[in-house]
C-alpha cells in the first residue's frame, strides 16, 4: 500500500513535488494558504521572473515538462554590464550555447498546479497550516479565516517556503532543532521598463542587466511582454539607502546621477519607487529537516537563500528530482529514503546559501572591476581548452548539475586560491592567453 | 510619571532586574511561567549550582546582595584537575585571594524574588505568556492552564531564558530578525558525590574538579550541604555516548575505565545515570532585542550561552548593571536607554557566547596537557610581575568587570598569537619564568 502524502504549500516546489509522488502511484493533498492563482489574480511571491538553469531543468524533464517550459522563456546568455561612465561590457554566462532562462514564476508555478491534478493529486486552496500535531501527524488548517480543517496522513512535507509554518510547527516541538535566520543589509524594489513606443524591447533581450555600483545594484530581467523587470538591490539603511530616498527629488536625483542610461527607460520609475514595496533578503538555515519516515521539509522551507546566484527555484526543484531518485533506490523505504535525503542535501544546502550571498559582492561590485572581467576571461578560456580540468564556479552551479552544490563550492574556494595567484603576475593583462599563463594554471591544478 | 513596567520571567535576571527598576521607582509587575519556588519544590532551571564571579557580584553588591550571597557560596580558587592516570594537578584561577563561588541556583533565585517583593515588585506565579500584541504592548498569560489573563504597560522586558516565549512574539511579529540556535553534541546530565561517612566533603573543597577526558567530561561543583554536584557532558551520539549507554553494566564499565578514581565518590551513579535527565546545551543570538522604547531582552531570552565559562548568569546580571547606568546617563528616556543597551549589550552578548563555546575545549581536552598547563603557568606568572600589561582571558572575563566581553575576546585572540609562538620556542620547559621568555613576549606586546 501506497502511504498517504500531505504537502503543505503550492508554490513551485510543492507543486512539482506533487507529481512526482503522483506519478509514482503515491495519494497526495497539497494545501495551498493562498487562493488559486489561476482563479483569482495573487502575487505569486517575492519576484515576477525567475532565472532558470540546468538543475530546475533537469527536474522538470523528469515530469516532460522542460521542453515546454523553454518554449515561454528568453535565454539570456551572460550579463550585460551597465557602467556608471556609460561604458557597457557583455560578460558570458558560460559556453557558447549555454544559458539561464528568464521564466515568468506565475506561469511555471500554474502549470505545475495544472500538471499536477491532472495526475490526481487535490489542491486545497485558502487552507493556512496552523499547527501539527506530530503525536498523530495531523495537521490544522485555518481554512476562509474561522474554521479548523485537520487532516492526517503518514508523511507530510513542508513546502511552504522561507517562513514555513510547518518548519515553525517542526522547531517548535523539536527537543535539539539547530535553526538560523539571517537578513542582509540590502532590500529591494522592483520597478519597470516597458517596451519601446516601436513595441520592441528598449534593451538587449538575451541578457541578466546589471548596473553594479559597489555597495549596491539595479539588474533587469526580459519578460515576454516586452518589457523588463528591474531590481534595486539597495542598503535599508545608510548615506544611499531606502531610508534616504524619501522625497521624489531625491529619488530622481540619485537615479540620474547612479544609473543615467536606465532613467530614461523607465518613465514610471518615481512613482514606482513609493508604490511599490521594499522587500528584505533572509537566509535560512535549519537542521533536521525531517522526523522519522513522516515528515520533510524541502525547498526554500529547508534553505531559504538570497536570489544573487538565481539558483533558489533551480535548488528546490534539485531537492525533488534527488528525493525521487533516492525512492527509486530504496523502494519506498521512506526511513532510509528521508535520512538519505537529508544527508545529501543538508551539505548541499548550506552550500548554495553561501555561494549566493558570495554572489551578491561579486554581482554588485566586482562585475564594474576590468581586474575581475579579466579573470573571468582566463577562466573561461580554459573553460574552453580544458572542460575536464577547469570548470569555472559559476558553471559549475548554473550548467553542471551532476555536480554537487557542495561540490561547486569546495571546487570554487581552491581555484579563487589559484587564479589569486595567478592574477598577480606582473603583466597579465598583456600575457592572459599566453603558454606561460595557462601552463602555470595547470601545474597549480595538478598540484592540488 | 514613571512608567509601568511588566517583566517576563522571575528567574535570577528577572528577579533582580525587577529591583534594580522597582528601586527607580517603576511600578513592576513580574510574570512567571513556573510555581512560586519558595512555596512549591520546583526545579529551578537547569543547574542546582552555579558560578558566581565578579560581574554578577558587582550586580548585587548595587542592590545590596554581594556581601549576603557571598555568605552562602563557597569559594573556589581553581581548577582540580584529575587525569586517568590517578595524577592530579591544581590550576589557580587567578592571583591569590581570586576566586569564583559556587552557588545554589534556587536560594540565589527565592532571595531575589523576596527582596524585590520588599521592593514592592508584584509577583505572578503560574503565568505562562502566551502571545504578545506589540500594537497595545498587551501580554497574553495563561493562567492555570485555562483562563486567560492580559495585561497591558508601557515597557515590557522578556527575561523569560533560553528558550524565551517573549522572544518568539517578537520573532514572529518582526519584519527583519536575525536569530540563530544551535545545539553542541554534547548533551549533559547531573550526577551527586555525597559527604563522606564522618560527614565531610569527599574532595577538595575550594575547587572547581574536572576529569578532562578529551571529547568530554565530568566535572563537580560543592554544595553547602557537602555534597558535589558532578555533571557529565558527554556526546548524544557516537562511539562513547549516551546512545551508546544502555545498561547498567555498560555504564559501569564505561565509568570505571573513564573515571576511576570518581567512582568511589558516587554510590548512586548507575541509577543516577538513568533516573536523572539527559539535557541539552544550545547557543541562542538573535537581533535586535529591543522594540523602540517598549520591549527589550535581556539575560538568556538575548543571549543564551554554553556553561562552560560560567558566565550565564554574570552576564544576565550584567546586563541589569549595564541598564541601570544607562537609565542614569539618560535620565529615564527609554528609546536612548534601550538603544544604548542593545548598541553596549549585544557584542558583548556575542563574544561570551563564543568564548563559552571555546571553553568547552579547553576545559574537556586541554586542561589535561602539561603544554596547556605550562601556558596558563608563564601567563599566570606574567600576570603577577605586570598586571597591566598581560591579563590572562580568563581573568579578564571572569575577574575584570569593567573589561568588556568583546574586549576580553579581542585582547584573548592577541594573546593567543602571541603564546603559540612563545610555546615553540626550544627548551620553553626549562626556561618558561626566564629573563629571556619574559623580554620576548613583553616586546609582542609593545609591538601590537
Amino acid at each position: 500500500m501506497k502511504k498517504d502524502i500531505t504537502i503543505i504549500g503550492a508554490g513551485l516546489v510543492g507543486s512539482l513535488l506533487s507529481i512526482y509522488l503522483s506519478k509514482r502511484g503515491y495519494k497526495v493533498k497539497v494545501f495551498e494558504r493562498r487562493g488559486d492563482m489561476r482563479k483569482e489574480k495573487i502575487s505569486a511571491g517575492r519576484s515576477i521572473n525567475l532565472a532558470l538553469s540546468d538543475r530546475g531543468l533537469l527536474a522538470l524533464d523528469k515530469v516532460g515538462l522542460a521542453d515546454e517550459i523553454k518554449k515561454i522563456s528568453i535565454p539570456m546568455h551572460g550579463r550585460y554590464i551597465h557602467n556608471l561612465d556609460g561604458s557597457t561590457a557583455f560578460q558570458p554566462y558560460g559556453k557558447e550555447g549555454q544559458y539561464i532562462n528568464s521564466v515568468s514564476r506565475g506561469t511555471l508555478n500554474m502549470k505545475l498546479m495544472d500538471l499536477a491534478e491532472q495526475h490526481g493529486v487535490e489542491i486545497f486552496v485558502n487552507h493556512q497550516c496552523d499547527t501539527i500535531d506530530w503525536k498523530t501527524n495531523t495537521v490544522s488548517f485555518q481554512n476562509s479565516g474561522t474554521k479548523l480543517i485537520s487532516h492526517s496522513s503518514e508523511l507530510i512535507f513542508g513546502a511552504d517556503g522561507a517562513f514555513s509554518a510547518a518548519r515553525l510547527q517542526h522547531q517548535l516541538q523539536h527537543d535539539k532543532f539547530n535553526y538560523q535566520q539571517f537578513y542582509i543589509d540590502c532590500g529591494y524594489k522592483e520597478l519597470t521598463i516597458p517596451p519601446t513606443s516601436a513595441g520592441d524591447f528598449a534593451m538587449e533581450v538575451n541578457a541578466l542587466h546589471i548596473w553594479p555600483r559597489k555597495d549596491y545594484m539595479l539588474i533587469a530581467l526580459p519578460n515576454l511582454d516586452k518589457t523588463f523587470t528591474c531590481t534595486l538591490f539597495f542598503p535599508f539603511e545608510g548615506e544611499a539607502s531606502f531610508e534616504k530616498l524619501t522625497t521624489a527629488e531625491k529619488v530622481k536625483d540619485f537615479f540620474e546621477k547612479t544609473f543615467p542610461d536606465a532613467v530614461p527607460l523607465m518613465p514610471d520609475y518615481v512613482n514606482e519607487f513609493f508604490t511599490n514595496p521594499t522587500s528584505s533578503l533572509v537566509t535560512v538555515k535549519c537542521f533536521p529537516w525531517i522526523r522519522e519516515d513522516r515528515f520533510a521539509l524541502i525547498g526554500d522551507a529547508a534553505h531559504a537563500i538570497v536570489p544573487f546566484f538565481g539558483q533558489g527555484m533551480n535548488c528546490g526543484f534539485e531537492d525533488c528530482r534527488i528525493l525521487d531518485e533516492l525512492i527509486d533506490q530504496y523502494d519506498d523505504d521512506w526511513k532510509t529514503i528521508l535520512e538519505e535525503y537529508q544527508a545529501l542535501r543538508k551539505p548541499d544546502g548550506d552550500a548554495i546559501a553561501d555561494l549566493a550571498i558570495n554572489n551578491f559582492t561579486e554581482m554588485r561590485d566586482k562585475t564594474a572591476d576590468p581586474r575581475f572581467l579579466l579573470q573571468k576571461k582566463i577562466e573561461a578560456r580554459l573553460y574552453e581548452k580544458y572542460p575536464d580540468k577547469w570548470i569555472p564556479a559559476y558553471s559549475q552551479v548554473t550548467f553542471s548539475p551532476h555536480i554537487r552544490y557542495s561540490e561547486a563550492y569546495n571546487n570554487s574556494l581552491r581555484q579563487e586560491v589559484i587564479m589569486q595567484q595567478v592574477m598577480v603576475k606582473s603583466g597579465i593583462e598583456e600575457k592572459w592567453d599566453s603558454e606561460e599563463i595557462e601552463k602555470l594554471i595547470l601545474e597549480k591544478i595538478g598540484r592540488r
